[in-house]
């Protein structure tokens, strides 16, 4: 805790968040994933499995994936998982697999943290430390992940209000770590005929009043396949700076949330679709060493 | 009530309309509004003041949004309050105000219709009859609309669910009038840094399981200004067959919902970004007689 | 309209009520109906079918609920559903079932009103008219019901604030109606465990912030037989002015609802249970001519 | 994990949590915390402050809480905060405080862990652990305290539906510990007049559905004064099996909620509505070494 800009009770909301705040760094962060920039005009993709199950599932969405253009390779290996009778991931031996899936197709990781002690571990092997959902108000682990010197996808909670969303960003900025990618994942609410509804205009809000990059899941927020692709276009539209997506090569097989993984097949034809709306918000998929001038005149 | 194709307790919930579900009319449904088609390639976008005021700021507005681009006129003149002692709309002479209005610029008119005895009155003037979002679920309204040979915009109420929201459609469809635009204006949340929540989610999966259009209203969804263009392309990106926006000429003096208008110079703005986003998705703003394929080669 | 006396945005929210705000009437007001006092020291059961289906099954529910010490009783004629292929209640042949199964056992009535129309009829037969959830701001009903002389319960939206609820009731009185009942029966949130979430905070709020009488209705916020004495036990302690409960002898032959409607006996147990909980918080069932020292003593 | 006798995708709902499920313990569970007993005829307090703040502050609170008869002393020494500028609680020396002012009026604590490393250094002082609401799905957290031979209190999580929170205890159980206490405190609705909106028919539920006892925290549930009585009242007539409730001798001092914190004079008053309602669903505030039959005259 440092020199209390602001206090819960009495700061107006857009005070309470000093170091988030878009005016506390106006031109904007650029978080960087080896070559990959995140929150600049290049629109990142991440893509891979749900959980980690096995070396020739890992490898084969890998493959997928970044033949397909994506940039960083999603998958998790210590799951929260409602039931403590689910598959809760392969845990240490699975962040070996992820780690030499990646390599082979030479795309950086990103992967949950579920608790402190894992930090160090994950650390070593992962590019980018994820907080999941239902940890957004982890505080303890986001103390920790403030002192880490990599970048955090903090993903809103399923009931965090915009404000507490950018308060937690903030604890993380307040402990030292200004390397954070808001996520957008899709909130609880009355509805069912989704797992959950997606809130892009979160999105456009979290552009305008903060600095921090801003990426989707469409994949948690809708929970079907069919709602994946218009969802990532819209996000694209809204302004986000990229996306986080469940590929599976076998959805119908996967031990975690199959229902709401794209086929390898379906997340190419995704990627294929992209570049258009990006282009007609003035943005366009990341690519490395593209001077903004070639960028603009696509 | 007809020949009970379905039933609230026993039926799926996909058969319990059978009557707006795509697989009833796989080609979709078209409406026509004099010579402007909802539901086909072109997009249509629906523009005016909440609430008819009077006559220099209704054809000040009306003008503005037709020099933009504008197909329809939107404008109320019965407004449902939430307190007895708003302004609760200029009734009678504020129609024959919207309908002189709306000859000027030569746009048809949507306005919205509280209870059955208004009907004939509204029918009258107005091209397109709006169920509000409070009255999603008011049936006697739905049974008589659904007897009208006008074509009825159907917003979906605060805290409908899909299921709820078709289910007021297949009241009208039942009832005969198979003219039925459906209308996302955003869903009651825990979320308070918008208005509403814009469900975008429910947009695309309409498009998908019904044969109904289906527009977006990004004024009532976010209530701020900021939003509205966001939310208007994401919209385009997701599939929505068009928008409805509210526009006054001086937004801080407006007696009702000012806080979320746009100025017209805000309005022409938007109609100038979407021509790209819709571009993307194989769309294109709304013209008369443009054969597909010229459209298609833009 | 009237003398305008706040404004929905300028005014502090309770200002913005102020006819049903407690300092307008700090004694509270009674609703009379018939003998039956509502808002009094007496505690009120209101009980009945869901829908009206029959004369045999409608006089076997009047009399078991009057047998058992009900005050009121229940049923619906024009019943709002979510389908149109539902049954929509039996309408004007079964108000005159319901008010002969009434008539037979000496309680007055209450039941739904569904639009303005609707109105003469009702008022002929009904004691108090019914607004249900989904009609809470269908304002030209509450415009109309505002000119009657006869009490109106006035049932909370499912997606309404306090502050809408209280000023649909605002509604009411600024028409000239005083005889105004609340009727808390369950928001809609995303718990889907139960049918809805019961708020009983909204009841004691109610009672604290206006004058009128705030009854609880267990049966469409659980969905759940055996939630509803437990329900019904937390609302007397909350202090609530009475209850009102579907009862059904057949419940799984009942034409709507079913579901959630209490058998005779389970009714009756429920009648037993009441008045232990009521004379802890100083309360008693309603009964003729008990003076104030006598309930008391009890 | 074990032996999986359940699994999230293909298992019922009710068959998913088979350890906390009433069919696995008719009987029900009493947890037993150095005299007093949860979950058996007798009726638990707890009370004390949101946040230990100093010795006064709590010696003092300890004082008035126990001699109105609290049974626990509530106190929170690790305070999970929104803003990482707000009071975050005094830490392990506070913890000390806490230890000191239980032993001088001889009361039991509870108090809430945030993450496992803090497990031990609590268990040495606290009686209970407590998992405050944005914990309950800390999936490593649980799993540590299912080690733990300590009495767990597990809050509802704000936006948990009863499936999760039974879901959550069910990794408790799972781990190995029994002595689970389940605390409804509110979930998180649209509506804003109160802080969250009370479920007590949640806890009717899970009285019914498992064998765990099952308490309220009405000060969290509503956030205001006004109403914690009404709540407490209602808790204890809908089955509840104790309260925990927030005491501050200065609310408008408090560091941390102080706003729904009761005054000692209040609290004594609730306390004393309590046994009246208590005695009308066959309950008694708890007692040490009442025989049955006494309590059962009283």
């Amino acid at each position: 805790m440092s020199g209390k800009p602001g206090d819960e009770g009495g700061a107006k909301p857009r005070e309470s968040t000093p170091r988030v705040a878009r005016a506390s760094k106006p031109e904007g962060t650029c978080v960087r994933v080896g070559r990959v920039e995140i929150g600049g005009p290049g629109f990142v993709v991440m893509a891979g499995p749900c959980a980690v199950e096995g070396l020739e599932q890992t490898e084969q969405t890998a493959t997928a994936v970044a033949a397909s253009g994506a940039h960083v390779l999603r998958g998790g290996v210590f799951k929260p998982r409602t039931s403590p009778y689910a598959f809760q991931g392969m845990g240490e031996p699975g962040l070996r697999v992820l780690a030499e899936a990646a390599r082979k197709v030479g795309l950086p990781i990103v992967s949950e943290v579920m608790e402190s002690a894992q930090i160090p571990l994950m650390a070593e092997h992962v590019d980018i430390l994820q907080v999941g959902a239902r940890n957004m108000q982890n505080f303890p682990l986001l103390r920790a992940l403030g002192k880490v010197r990599k970048p955090v996808l903090l993903k809103r909670g399923l009931a965090a209000t915009f404000q507490e969303w950018m308060m937690a960003a903030e604890y993380l900025l307040d402990g030292g770590n200004e390397q954070v990618i808001l996520c957008e994942r899709g909130i609880r609410t009355f509805e069912t005929a989704m797992r959950n509804t997606l809130d892009l205009a979160a999105v456009a809000l979290a552009k305008q009043r903060t600095h921090l990059p801003v990426i989707v899941d469409p994949s948690h927020a809708t929970g079907e396949p069919e709602l994946i692709q218009p969802m990532a276009l819209a996000a694209a539209a809204a302004g986000a700076d990229g996306l986080i997506i469940e590929v599976h090569p076998r959805p119908e097989q996967a031990l975690c949330d199959g229902q709401q993984a794209l086929t390898p097949e379906r997340f190419q034809q995704l990627m294929r679709r992209l570049p258009g709306v990006l282009h007609a918000v003035d943005r366009h998929l990341w690519r490395p060493e593209v001077p903004a001038h070639v960028a603009g005149a696509r």
